[in-house]
């Protein structure tokens, strides 16, 4: 791509050497000739100006700099690497559309362009343009795939389960999968297990990590919102709803019939329990537990601990008790 | 099936329009024809009333309730609609029974109705009759599977595993891995693999969520007892005891050589070090930790935090230091 | 192998019948003929001179025993014989070379006598003598692993992975997967993904757990060190550089850009927040959190609680925390 095309793309608003191709992004460290790098601040810009790169991403500081490289000037260099990485990815050719090793079932609905890997397995599904199903892969009957989704080797998507467009889904991971829901026998002590039968959407632009599972729901629907970003050995619980451009650090844990409200940050390892609602643009820090049925509020609020606290009180907390135990 | 069947078979002790013919379970919300619904008190049997179902089945404050729908009137609705959901599920037939893509020991033996999945691997196994094998499932030599169990994509069983009849464990779960267990060399503070060489047994109907993971024991056996339920992504390590009917939620960890009695319930997230003992009906509160060769007792006593107190104790210093955070 | 051999290669100073053949190792309770067990007391050492066993690793105490068994003698019981069974395991032969359901990139370089498992899928690769590759596996192109390596089943592995020798990976783990890192544009609270184009390098005598996750470097490389051993369940994020000789337990997670330095031991579910730095053998207690940016240091010192203290420092804490509660 063409520099001044991709400075346009990224709304860079000055350009020198605009006729430069741009074939890649990179660090300052590994650049090499075609590279696009980025810098925030002084000291990253005068490291990318000695690399390789055939241009630097910096912001408004940069503007006077005297040198011979092309540079992109933007008020967020990062947010404009970030999106010069995504034009130039592109959409990755595959090296064969469907892997003569491939099991699929005969009605099943594949787009134009879909690619299956080597040794995948596909029921009577519909999947969308352009989708990608890697090796390996376990795809149930009923399910529908969006367009240009990315499905990586030896995930399982389970029956009923909606995948909007777009879609990332990293390997190992599992959705559809039974929700963990038992009915106890108060004579016996015995579970039966109460029904499972639910079904699992996911919408527009999800990513989910490696080997995260995401249950159906018990008899509603499981939702996951337009924009969500899910990490590694995440686990989602049955009926649950979460909103829009979500943050999902890995190792959280969600247990039911939660709601997580759009914008909302959620740090690596929290666990919240069933029914509790996180509203909208709230954060939670690392480790935080947020007991059943709790409702957090507050655009931009941290809380923190367990039970989850708004984080000034936790830390004026934290705080007294180290005095305490220096005290006594 | 019938409705006067099912009523029988649930317990129900009063039933209208027995001979309608049932086909599933629903929520109320998504209930068609032929499909049965559960309401626990009136504000929800008022809606399943107006519902598509065929049939409610509801507490005792229904029975006089003035409808033309089949009711099914117990004392537990949740749990006669959680056995009416089992009962007309059945045991779910596949399209079939081995597929041929399937790679199969010769000498494995299996068992009457056994079906396999395509691209699953199979060793020198036993497996009973009318157990399924998903598709992508890795099922190592010298592994015995029950009658009837359920074992969902993508599972990997290593060899000496024995599941006993009607286990269910769902895709990716990884049975009989190796332990974590290293001897460090004071001289060089390498670490020398401890052998792992012992064995893994899974009682009968015991449910295993997915990306579990359950190692078999270093020398000995690693044991998870009859009726026990195991959600998604949970660490059992090696030679681990687990009684009977216990219930386990998501992300709980056990590190190894722990006792786990029958009726335990534990919470999501919660971690257990080496040696512990929880006795028979304790309950863990999430994110809980109990630390090595700890001994929690008292059925139906509650513990949480970490290390884990009773929870009235618990609750009294978190009381304490939120107070001594608002003193200072 | 002769007793006398393994004496000599596990550094026994004392043998009595080194004629014998030793075929493997056992638990006292489940020896046979021809297994060697271990005894680090006198109470164990009675019970392993009732046992089957062939002969006896023991400390000093066991010198004059009076016994027809054959003994070795060691300084550390434990250690000698979990050197004995890594002699006696050997490295296990497969039943076939490479299964003819695998597929192979045509270019793929295998080293020999590399075994390949069922349905595996093998991209454009580099792969060491003898290394073994499970069933269902899919390693993608431009991955090298080094020789001796065992790959379990349905393990993933991403491009840009290279693995050193004698690598163990278990069932199920993904390694080299896209780190989890987005830029947010403050206009719209969308996220674009940020470029996770970095590397993997797992060096020497790495063993990594079941279902366990390690992202590729963003831009960067992500790097374990020589000899360092990870639990199941285990998330590492992208751009972490970790030394040698570390210890992970089950279920711990760190997010990304961390340094931890040689000889760490991590609890199970212990999080790790980004550029923490972990020095030299640091000890760090289950469920403990580390905050962004924090250094630990101390080799031999031991840190506990969310956010980690000195472990001293920690209990004081719980402790006045406890009498606390007790006095209001």
């Amino acid at each position: 791509m063409k520099l001044k095309e991709l400075a346009e793309r990224v709304g860079a608003g000055v350009v020198a050497h605009g006729g430069i191709e741009i074939s890649g992004v990179a660090s300052v460290a590994a650049a090499l000739e075609g590279d696009v790098v980025f810098a925030e601040d002084e000291e990253n810009f005068t490291a990318a100006l000695k690399s390789r790169a055939a241009a630097v991403i910096a912001g408004q500081f940069a503007h006077q700099a005297q040198t011979s490289k092309a540079l992109l000037i933007v008020a967020n260099p990062r947010l404009a690497f970030a999106r010069a990485a995504g034009l130039l990815r592109g959409h990755a050719a595959h090296s064969g559309p469907i892997h003569p090793s491939a099991v699929i079932h005969p009605s099943a609905k594949l787009g134009n362009g879909v690619s299956v890997g080597a040794n995948a397995v596909i029921g009577n599904v519909i999947v969308g343009a352009r989708t990608r199903i890697g090796p390996g892969c376990v795809i149930s009957d009923a399910v529908e795939l969006g367009t240009e989704c990315e499905i990586y080797a030896n995930v399982t998507i389970y029956s009923d389960s909606r995948l909007g467009n777009r879609v990332v889904v990293h390997a190992g991971a599992v959705l559809g999968s039974d929700g963990f829901g038992y009915v106890r026998d108060p004579k016996t002590g015995r579970h039966d297990k109460f029904p499972q039968i639910g079904k699992l959407e996911i919408e527009d632009d999800v990513e989910i990590g490696a080997n995260t599972t995401i249950d159906r729901g018990a008899l509603e629907t499981t939702r996951i919102g337009r924009g969500t970003k899910i990490d590694n050995l995440v686990h989602i619980g049955h009926n649950c709803q979460f909103g829009e451009d979500v943050i999902i650090a890995a190792q959280a844990g969600f247990s039911g019939s939660i709601t997580i409200e759009n914008q909302v940050v959620i740090g690596g390892q929290v666990g919240v329990g069933e029914h509790a609602r996180i509203q909208e643009g709230v954060l939670l820090g690392g480790q935080a537990g947020v007991l059943p049925k709790k409702i957090l509020r507050g655009k931009g609020v941290a809380f923190w601990g367990t039970p989850a606290k708004p984080l000034r009180e936790y830390l004026r907390s934290l705080a007294s008790l180290a005095r305490l135990g220096k005290r006594e």
